[in-house]
């Protein structure tokens, strides 16, 4: 009975062409009836930007005769996210993937990332999510070790639903099925980018530069996402869209705010 | 001595030619030695972007008789950070001021807002950082009311020392100064937007849209930026990036996922 199986609406950021989103299509497609809205180019790195200043485009690229429907959007993925669940979806998704990203979204990547940005916005529209992403930025980055736990972890969110206002980001290291040691539930590594710039000239004399730089990971505790997939675990952090530092409040109510 | 004035960081999501950012600029100027990095164009909503699959320019566009060193920068608002940090100063700055943005960054705002990412990606980067933004979206908006209170929590933020992965997320209603009822440490409301997408077509017949929709409020309480800003008060919410959900740890480490 097609009624009865969940509605999965699927995204990402490296654009509906990816076999990242490939993979992920695959797998939902054996859980329930699945949707995809998606980016239709590479929107890496675009975090919770939506498009306010810009016209959007939106096609339908799947035709009658394909058994999942499929659009891409012009614009990132949270915009997609919105298009799907306020525009296209006649009914509340039960569930959002994004991914199977190219390239790992652990620790302090999360902000930066659009497939943690889209997912967080399903979470913050109410639709349970999840981000998926692989330590492996190739193209022909290889989804299949991963594909079973993929499955698992959605049909354990499915089960035993989520907590308000938190979405899972998911991470799996580049290893083999069997190499994999088992899934951990991890705090985010506290990290940063030493970041340096690329220096370049246009063939006109113009300087221009490209964002380089290093990730630097302070933080070598054995709770935090980092640490699970340096020792070949796959890392599940629980990720919130309340922002609020609550633990501060009582410490700036004794600043001098008012006098 | 200028040696001992705090170096402060000065930069925006709606352009180096803002007039917001030019009210930020004269308060900062009494207080510490000035440089300002800003985006060349508006970058409303981009969120924590940043450029990573394109070049990026960078231009100084003050010259040696000006008192401030200004350079715009065709990247995103955290971009800026990133190059003002680790391109063109010397030392790290002992505070990063942005804003004043044309519109309410309070709520869910704050997630959405090239304003205060690129004050947290400050706080990523470790250094003291404040968001500013005034609750009215006009490019004629009247920053007068504000600025000593700016003054205010500048003075306050260097005195006192911010908690350790904090940043202040400030608001400011839409009031004369004397209207204003005095400063609030609030929590970010509870709150989403029922995105409706305006659908139009190109002279040449394609369809397009435009993304609108509507605040929703969700969160009554009167310990939230919404009440605050709705009562004649300036909210100022700690803000973290952290985003691990701490309190939710225990429950996913009762889930299955390793069975």
């Amino acid at each position: 009975m097609k009624e009865s199986r969940p509605l999965i609406l699927v995204t990402n950021d490296d654009g509906i062409s990816a076999p990242g989103i490939k993979a992920l299509i695959e797998v939902m497609n054996t859980i329930g009836e699945v949707i995809v809205v998606a980016p239709d180019k590479p929107q890496s790195a675009m975090g919770h930007a939506i498009t306010i200043n810009n016209t959007l485009y939106l096609d339908k690229i799947s035709n009658e005769n394909d058994s999942i429907d499929q659009y891409s959007c012009s614009g990132t993925p949270v915009d997609c996210v919105k298009f799907a669940v306020n525009e296209i979806l006649k009914r509340k998704p039960d569930l959002c993937v994004s991914g199977i990203n190219h390239g790992s979204n652990s620790s302090i990547n999360v902000i930066y990332s659009g497939t943690m940005s889209a997912a967080v916005e399903a979470g913050i529209e109410g639709i349970p999510a999840i981000g998926f992403s692989l330590s492996d930025f190739g193209w022909n980055a290889d989804f299949e070790p991963v594909k079973s736990f993929v499955k698992k972890i959605v049909l354990q969110t499915l089960k035993n639903k989520l907590p308000d206002g938190v979405i899972l980001n998911v991470n799996f290291p580049k290893l083999k099925e069997n190499e994999i040691k088992g899934i951990k539930v991890c705090r985010q590594a506290k990290a940063y980018y030493a970041q340096k710039f690329d220096k370049r000239q246009t063939p006109f004399g113009k300087d221009y530069y490209w964002l380089a730089g290093e990730f630097i990971n302070q933080d070598k505790g054995e709770d935090t996402d980092e640490w699970a997939l340096e020792n070949g675990y796959i890392s599940v952090v629980p990720v919130q869209f309340d922002l609020t530092a609550h633990h501060t409040i009582q410490q700036l109510n004794n600043w001098n705010l008012n006098e």
